[in-house]
């Protein structure tokens, strides 16, 4: 098995985090983001989308997809439990893990593609305006979030699940997107700080 | 139970094709869109996004995100596996129900959001630089959708399954979004054509 890594991209350190959750080694296949590796023939004709991360069986099997790959490793390895317990638990930790993609990670990922410099050859065409549209999305998202987490210690729930590990990504990736999490927002602040000082965050 | 439906909405049919192909009736409490039921206090104190369909339990639980409501479906009753059998499996459904959403449906729906002079009030700003922009890329998506099912009869496999629906949910949407499939593309057309013929088609 060995997984076709993309280094500081969000979507590669999404299963990072997981696997170093699990406390599942894979070994990792380096390739750089920055010079394109993503594109190359070594990663495109494994998956056809041309994105990391990429994971290959040993019997050649190919997944691609952060969450179906931590799909994969859940069911193989149920505990510790990362996407939730019994139909209600699974579909709740679900629920929540779209929700911080959806209306999180990729506005966020939409207003850095849109608007950085450096994303100029990766987007095209690049859009501004459709980046700055996505900044207020992510901020009315947070704070609906902040209500949330008046209620409960993480994400979906009383346990760390994959909704964390997308949420904590979303909002460290706002840092090279430019946009801030509001101070006022003291649950997401406080629970932003518990999730990024697990050992896993460091993957 | 009940499910807070949305009529012709893509993402309220997607529950609705996997609950026909389940066998499962559940009672729906229909929500007029078009009058911004979604944004009635009857659905927004559930779902604090405002979005179809949203599905609430017995003892009060509420689930919303089409996808996760599935899953709820489908580990309280696997049969048929609309979802996977199996770790190699179920992540391989999962990889190819989120390609079909993430790079058409959501794609297609960015076109009718931000071109379609009846969205004017539901996406502020309308951007139509953006929608046209995502045209290609459905597009190029169904090139290579086509390509995959050149190898076999269903998106994800030999056997039907949800990534299958959301194809068809997508596809049926382009219609508004004015985009077509084209012609050459003689497995989607195959593919689309069975699909669609199946009686959880009209749910």
């Amino acid at each position: 098995m060995k997984l076709f890594d993309g280094g500081r991209a969000p979507n590669p350190r999404r299963v990072r985090v997981f696997l170093a959750e699990k406390g599942i080694e894979v070994p990792l296949v380096p390739v750089d983001m920055g010079a394109l590796g993503h594109k190359s023939d070594e990663v495109a004709r494994r998956n056809p989308l041309q994105r990391l991360p990429v994971l290959e069986l040993d019997d050649g099997t190919v997944l691609s997809e952060s969450v179906a790959i931590c799909r994969y490793f859940e069911e193989l390895q149920p505990e510790p439990p990362l996407m939730g317990v019994g139909a209600v638990g699974k579909a709740t930790v679900e629920m929540w893990q779209r929700r911080m993609e959806l209306n999180l990670l990729m506005v966020v990922a939409q207003a850095f593609r849109h608007i950085h410099p450096a994303m100029k050859e990766w987007e095209i065409p690049q859009i501004p305006e459709w980046g700055e549209a996505n900044k207020p999305k992510a901020a009315e998202f947070l704070a609906l979030l902040d209500r949330e987490l008046a209620t409960r210690e993480f994400v979906a729930g009383d346990a760390y699940s994959i909704a964390d590990i997308t949420g904590m990504i979303a909002i460290d990736f706002m840092k090279p997107a430019r946009i801030s999490v509001g101070e006022d927002l003291s649950n997401v602040q406080r629970w932003y700080a518990a999730v990024s000082a697990r050992p896993s965050a460091k993957a």
